[in-house]
């Protein structure tokens, strides 16, 4: 049967990178495999991350960002990640759930029991088989998505604001079977070894 | 102190033209009136507005739908009606929170207390010092609406939808005390000296 896996973490932590990496190596065992990112992957879902990721000239609210990430969110799940796992088809994530519980949460304060509420008046218990969290600090993160380009609206905060975000992710870690912590400081190279090896302890009955 | 009065009612209903009444009304009393309507009434929100109103491509989940219209309420709530209100400005709203539980949860179909909670969590006790329901039938009110032009996205749905929706806002009436329901299959003459009266035996005491 097909599973859900997500890359998490900080911007710049490798998430797109890795995700390459594990479409990789399940296409390699002949499975049929669709990736995604969030927010976005549908026409609707994009317009929203749209409105998520600019900077406007009116500030965008906590509350409503967290709404539209959801919002965005459900889009994708229903309109392409079910229908996908329904055909068999892994679904490899870059970003889900655990972004707004670690930024909105985290990162911007909101409580975590209320976005969960949301999470699962609109969800109910979807959830990945598999999430690899990369974790890395902050600044070595944002010093690699700084090379890569501009940076957006929620990567221009403070550090601060991605310190407690990272501390989000390092507590949903923690009290999550279905999660690896991959040490994203590492070089690329090791980064993948890592990744694969969790891959293979994880899914190793797989034809 | 100023205070924040809602018009709600189905598709044609007379919303538009109540508050223009109720507007007049409060103005004829030396009173600073602001109007709004939902979903928009800001920059960010009137583009959230646009997701929910146009007829897509891909289909807007109703959990989406959801959503967008409260992320939309957090940005009018907190940019415009919060301030102001604090700055002694009465505020006359055509539709609010109501439009929701009626819409999404009596016409759609979503569980009204999930719906309550959502709202909870991004607007917390927020809400209306008077309510305005317009009660019509709908296919009354559709006919209405009909002839001042095309029909958006919502306003394509069965009348089944609607008579769940009114179903939703008489409910939603009998239990609050805030609340006024109008008979709004009267003449527009009559409608109006319906809610002026209203106003005067719940606001006679103004300046
Ligand atoms: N382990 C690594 N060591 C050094 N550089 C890396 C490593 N992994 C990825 N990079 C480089 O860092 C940059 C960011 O990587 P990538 O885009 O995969 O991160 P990301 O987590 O997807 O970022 P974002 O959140 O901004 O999308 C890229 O230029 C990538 O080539
Ligand atoms: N009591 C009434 N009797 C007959 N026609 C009315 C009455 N009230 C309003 N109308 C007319 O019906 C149409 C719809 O009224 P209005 O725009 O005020 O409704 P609305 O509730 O704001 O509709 P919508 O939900 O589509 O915005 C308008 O052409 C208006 O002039
Ligand atoms: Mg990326
Ligand atoms: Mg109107």
């Amino acid at each position: 049967m097909s599973q859900f896996i997500v890359i998490e973490g900080l911007e710049g932590a490798g998430k797109s990178t890795v995700q390459g990496h594990v479409v990789a190596w399940l296409e390699a065992r002949g499975l049929s495999v669709m990736r995604t990112r969030e927010p976005g992957g549908t026409p609707l879902a994009e317009k929203m991350r749209g409105l998520v990721k600019e900077v406007h000239e009116e500030p965008l609210t906590m509350e409503a960002e967290l709404l539209l990430m959801y919002a965005a969110r459900v889009q994708l799940v229903k309109n392409r990640i079910q229908p996908a796992l329904a055909a068999d088809t892994w679904v490899v994530g870059d970003r889900h759930d655990w972004s707004s519980l670690a930024y909105q949460g985290g990162g911007r304060g909101i409580d975590i029991a209320l976005i969960r509420q949301i999470k699962q008046a609109v969800l109910g218990d979807f959830a990945p088989d598999l999430i690899l969290y990369l974790d890395i600090d902050p600044a070595q993160g944002l010093e690699r998505a700084r090379i890569r380009g501009e940076l957006d609206r929620i990567e221009q905060e403070q550090l601060g604001f991605f310190e407690r975000t990272r501390a989000g992710y390092l507590q949903l870690a923690q009290n999550d079977p279905h999660c690896e912590v991959i040490d994203a400081s590492q070089s690329e190279a090791e980064v993948k070894a890592a990744v694969l090896a969790c891959l293979e302890r994880r899914l190793c009955t797989l034809g």
